[in-house]
């Protein structure tokens, strides 16, 4: 799925390039959105992250347009990976990707779960 | 003028509303998107904020989606005022609403200057 | 009550002055550290805020070390003002200076109420 | 090299939990503070970040005093990598920890330059 950002203006940092923190703000507003658009009525999934990163390849400066292309990697019994591709809008050349490791969490026992059936098949779809 | 926001996860505060200074930041990305319309190509305008009001008037809950509407207020030598009120996107129902005033600035002599013919027309028509 | 702010990297904007929305964090900073000590075991106040306001009277530049001196202002029956003076920690110049109207709320029953008797007292000598 | 961190309300999601992507602007912040302290007189220090990871051990929940231990990984001809771990200051229960690739930078060529001599001692010393 693509997901356009609307970058802010202090998104960008002193040298006007989109600060790095950022781009893991970028990639939760894409797996928000994803989210809300594939699992509908539930603003607030019950996952927590358990790992992220990023590699930047080009900075992003201001004005450029930005979208996040995200998708599946690889799903176990109780998490998943989602990938994340950070590119200028207008040609789509890749500025960042990264990924983060999502685990279905219990929030009654506090303990991570089995991801149930039905949202499993809804991530494979995503 | 009206710009729909894209709200961001951690915009949220613990209590699930849109935290208070984040209602900055959503003025800033309205006006920003004013500028980058009425004035193209110069991402970074030659102006600085002298003032900022925020009245919230209702929670901006997560989920629910959001717009700012940005008109001019009052136009001087020097400066103008942006009036802006957020909204739920889906019923108009105001959330919040506030003010900040721009000044003109000239960054070679450090000072407030008047504001261009061409530039005060385009304020109007904004 | 005087609050040193540890200002962050992305606290400044492409100009390398602390962007707008960030002094309402900084506000919010100190206010929660002045909650803290005078109100020790609840991390997150009952209270709502009503209205901020900032005036911006010089850039803050980075580098530059930042103090909060918060103030209680007037207090009414079911809110208060904070004032507040953000300065330059090294020679006390004024570079921001703004209000929080902060509303005591009961959760319950989701109304502003009476700030009781015993955090009045509290305020009063914060 | 620790550094104690001033959280804000805003880091906080929902959940009351320190948001994943403020997680970067602590690193920030502790890398930013070593290199004002060993580099004093250049605040915006001539680098690029090439690579970020962070793993979440432990939700950090609001009133929960942090601290961000910073140390140096491996350095190469033009790179080096910080380790960080983020550590309840209370009992140092590490909560999360994480690396960052810094490319040093000229700014001039628009390429990735040599690490300077002076500038490695200093890194090797911190």
């Amino acid at each position: 799925m693509r997901v356009p950002i609307e970058t802010r203006y202090n998104d960008y940092d002193s040298r006007g390039h989109v600060n790095n923190a950022v781009y893991l703000s970028y990639f939760e507003a894409a797996r928000w959105k994803l989210w809300l658009e594939h699992f509908a009525g539930e603003p607030d999934p019950p996952v927590i992250i358990a790992e992220a990163t990023v590699r930047y390849l080009r900075p992003a400066l201001m004005g450029v347009p930005l979208l996040v292309d995200i998708t599946l990697g690889e799903m176990r019994t109780r998490s998943w990976t989602w990938n994340y591709r950070v590119l200028d809008a207008r040609d789509e050349t890749p500025l960042a990707e990264g990924t983060t490791v999502l685990v279905y969490f219990d929030y009654e026992t506090r303990q991570p779960a089995p991801i149930p059936e039905s949202i499993r098949e809804r991530l494979a779809s995503a």
